[in-house]
């Protein structure tokens, strides 16, 4: 190899300043803010991915997400990728092409599911409710019944919409049809009761980013015994290299076989985040966000703003707001960064222009975020 | 919704300490340590991906990419995942089912590309060499005459082996037999020269974690127009949600639609690292690198080890030395570790027992690593 060095382009290498951003307090559809002590985790000085300590510290974040989920799964790992990734990762390693596969579609995700499933050849049956709805056991087995789907799945916390699927029956529907259950908990997980294993559920995916209090980049993903025995009797290679869950497996089981390279911060950070939840007890963190929750919800039709989703499926974690005719709901979220910092959002689909999501989420669920958020609103409708 | 809190089982609640790990310094194949500057940026404080903030910042990581890799490709972004997730948005955006994908194996990742391709319904070809060997450009020409392939994969840095990819001519090759190149670069990006236009290479992907001195999480992937034009030509959809770039690249184009929430801390420390590079100058950066490998290669010779690429093909960044006959590879590994905080890796395949593979990547390529090591390995085999 000729080792001198050839002339190099500068066009492209720019001069930045340091990175300087403004202090955000983050009350939408997350990411939302976490806490010092997951901050300092993040940054705790790293080491290899196949360190006999870093190994250590993986069977802690497994048993620990096994509490937050309420699941004995063994496959309960975190994911190196968002909770996009461990949502595919389910349809990925469990569908096998000309599988029916029965999506409960009431919102963005159950969309995205169908999506993701098609893509993996499996035959993709709908059922829907309007954008805010939740289903019926009923509904549910007379679907089961209908496409006796290999998989069913279902969003337990629609983060679109703010709406959350009751959960009664659907895992026993499931079991008497022979048919996987997979839940989305990615806006449920660590605010509001999830009881994966009383409830049946095969698969499940969340992300980091909500009511876990951890920077998103790393996604929690559970498997149950009948997902893994599935998995086991594919014919075919999994059609998804990095998130094979037979590879990845290898890693996060006994034989710690290098796969990819661990995100060795991200899984520091997530440990941390799932220590604060064990330490404040799931019970309590459920309460915290349903009293905060409430507060909002009181606070917000007090101000004349209607919700959109009706209480009783309502998530404590993500509300969604209805915006009072004639108001610009584009324009309060901007009011709202421009002179408080803070970070409301909008939503897609049906509900573009005539919903905020707001959310209150894990570290983000308190007292004094809704107080504030409140009189910002107040301002901002004034304002407008 | 019953808004009671049911009972929490609390048999996976388990206690566990604040994280407090060995001072590693990582002289392995990566992850490499980085330095405080990025460690700071990393626990930035955070903000949403949809931040106007963020997508300020975005652009300038898009064009700091565009530097370290010396081209002015367009589509230039940070994967949301490792650099296993990067390689496999190659494939998974430009194979489509039959298409001929040459493949050069001269070490393990050149045989994941041929499992990646497969698993997308690629018509794989091999070309191989020995572990540590490089490919010629007559070699590759003859194959590709044989072979006519759709897409030309190369391993340019053989984290497995060490040894770099010469680069003449091939490009011109494949535009010739209107192939596309597709160059790994996971190993060489930021730490021996890497001149992606020049070479005519089409696709490339690297890792966060080797010579740019990032933490694992985030995965540099860069598309040409060639591959733009033949993901835009695909007649199927791209058979992987997560890393589709008809999807993600409208998160990074103009549109800045969502697809999936950004790894935001990730890409706070991939900014400053690029920033770093881009401070320091990459002539400098290869200079430095190839200085301290000298020194490495030298010190390591003069200990009795020998080393296994030839020097005109070894790389600066990743060097395989070769383990003295009756010496045990893993108990000097083992020594290092306890010893001295000290990683350096053993090899798999047909290297496995056979080399040590030491990384002098970025922030670390230092001359104190390097006395220290050969201090320490020096150590270690007189304790054996």
């Amino acid at each position: 190899m000729d080792h001198r060095i050839p002339v190099v382009d500068n066009k492209h290498r720019i001069t930045t300043t340091q990175l300087d951003l403004p202090p955000r307090l983050l009350l939408g559809p997350g990411p939302s803010n976490y806490c010092n002590r997951v901050r300092l985790a993040l940054s705790t000085n790293e080491i290899g991915h196949l360190d006999p300590k870093f190994i250590e510290l993986m069977n802690e974040t497994q048993e620990l997400l096994r509490y937050v989920w309420q699941t004995d799964n063994k496959f309960t790992i975190p994911v190196s990728g968002t909770g996009s990734a461990a949502m595919e990762a389910t349809l990925a390693n469990c569908v096998e092409p000309g599988d029916v596969v029965l999506i409960g579609v009431n919102g963005y995700f159950g969309d995205r599911l169908c999506d993701m499933a098609l893509r993996y050849g499996a035959d993709v049956r709908r059922i829907h409710k309007a954008w805010g709805d939740v289903f019926t056991p009923d509904e549910i087995g007379e679907a089961i019944e209908q496409h006796r789907p290999v998989i069913l799945g279902l969003i337990h916390a629609e983060t679109a919409t703010g709406a959350m699927q009751p959960m009664d029956r659907i895992g026993k529907l499931c079991r008497e049809f022979d048919c996987l259950l997979l839940l989305d908990t990615v806006t449920s997980l660590g605010g509001a009761p999830v009881f994966l294993d009383r409830w049946h559920v095969d698969m499940a995916y969340s992300g980091s980013q909500k009511c876990i209090s951890c920077p998103p980049g790393i996604a929690p993903l559970t498997l149950g015994p009948r997902a893994i025995e599935k998995l086991n009797r594919r014919k075919t290679k999994v059609a998804n290299w990095y998130l094979d869950m037979t590879l990845v497996g290898k890693y996060w089981g006994a034989e710690r076989t290098y796969h990819h390279t661990a995100p060795v911060n991200m899984n520091f950070a997530l440990r941390e985040a799932l220590r604060i939840i064990a330490e404040e007890g799931l019970e309590h963190r459920w309460e915290r966000h349903l009293r905060n929750a409430k507060a909002l919800w009181e606070g917000l039709e007090e101000i004349g703003i209607g919700l959109h989703v009706d209480e009783e499926y309502r998530l404590p974690s993500l509300t969604a707001a209805l915006v009072p005719d004639g108001v610009d709901a584009k324009a309060v979220i901007g009011y709202l960064l421009k002179n408080y910092n803070i970070e409301i959002s909008g939503a897609f689909g049906p509900l573009a222009g005539k919903v905020w999501r707001i959310g209150l989420m894990g570290h983000n669920s308190r007292k004094e975020n809704v107080v504030l958020l409140l009189a910002a609103i107040k301002d901002a409708l004034e304002a407008a």
